[in-house]
């Protein structure tokens, strides 16, 4: 079989390779030895085995697992046209959404159709919080840069005057999706505080 | 409940923390604008998203994708130790197995004792490529960094000048477990050859 000879393998092999361009996109989060920021494409690998290694401690009983990390795989590829999105800026927070979407339709469209609509509906399910599995999954997704801001003494946060009261409100899907974890995850925030990673006030 | 008071957890945060690691070790595969080396984290990230996209044009039926997509997550963890071997070096590959089980050892040690236990089966699985899970994943993993290479008019391939027969060696596992892909990527090495990528003897 050529791939001339087979559009729908065409596709996919296209949509492979677009998705590579993920692995230039770069986050807000630093490598725990401080030597670079981290890309969407590797913080995506990141969070899927986070949820793998934390799924049976969450507290969280009867979700599908296999459905969670298929959502972490693909929840980032959109930045590839829409960017990072620094979660504490309101100003870029604001036309996320659109950029988001649009993204979406482009990316995804590369597939096969019914693919592409799979893949487009796993999206907007992890968008839309709306389901026990795209909660856990948002859930990770906070949780993995948080352990690492930590590990980097919040020289983030620092440098951006982050303070306490954001990181806990970013975390609330924690609250709901992860409970078990909850208590240590408020623990490492106050610490945090304590050592003034995080401005101390509301 | 405190990180402190609960050991297991306190295990599992460890062994994600060292996970972040594999997101400095470098393959010799380039991303396809040239612009760096890919790291293995990317790659396997990279890796589990083209087995979900390839699955159902593989000609492999019947098969645990979600099984796939886990042992592609963990499959290069031990590179943390071991580094990233290259794959058509003889030199590296002789003490490859050892250095890479007691990684294995050392980094899925950090888990809880159960767990440990399941992903150091689950890499063991990956490697000895016994189950037809594992020989899928095996395939992938070949076929992700060809796919660049191509992509990269096989810049690291003239480098190291590499024959066309050792590429199509390594690409085997394709053949067995991804046979409705085989014809493509047979054609994309003849390709490759014809244009000078590869050297065109066996």
């Amino acid at each position: 079989m050529k791939a001339a000879d087979n559009p729908t393998l065409a596709r996919k092999i296209q949509f492979i390779l677009e998705a590579d361009k993920l692995k230039t996109i770069t986050r807000n989060t630093l490598l725990t030895d401080r030597s670079r920021f981290e890309n969407a494409a590797e913080h995506s690998w990141h969070a899927a085995l986070t949820a793998v290694i934390i799924f049976d401690a969450a507290g969280s009983n009867g979700l599908n697992l296999a459905h969670i990390v298929r959502m972490l795989l693909f929840h980032d590829l959109v930045e590839i046209d829409a960017g990072d999105t620094f979660c504490y800026s309101a100003e870029q927070r604001q036309t996320q959404m659109r950029r988001e979407k649009e993204a979406a339709e482009r990316i995804f469209g590369l597939l096969p159709d019914q693919q592409a609509e799979e893949l487009r509906r796993l999206w907007r399910e992890f968008e839309t919080r709306q389901t026990p599995e795209s909660r856990f999954a948002n859930a990770i997704d906070r949780l993995q840069p948080l352990l690492q801001a930590i590990q980097t003494e919040g020289k983030t946060w620092r440098q951006n005057r982050i303070r306490k009261g954001q990181v806990v409100e970013r975390m609330q899907p924690v609250k709901t999706a992860l409970p078990a974890l909850w208590g240590y995850v408020m623990e490492l925030i106050e610490d945090a505080a304590d050592k003034g990673y995080l401005i101390d006030n509301e």
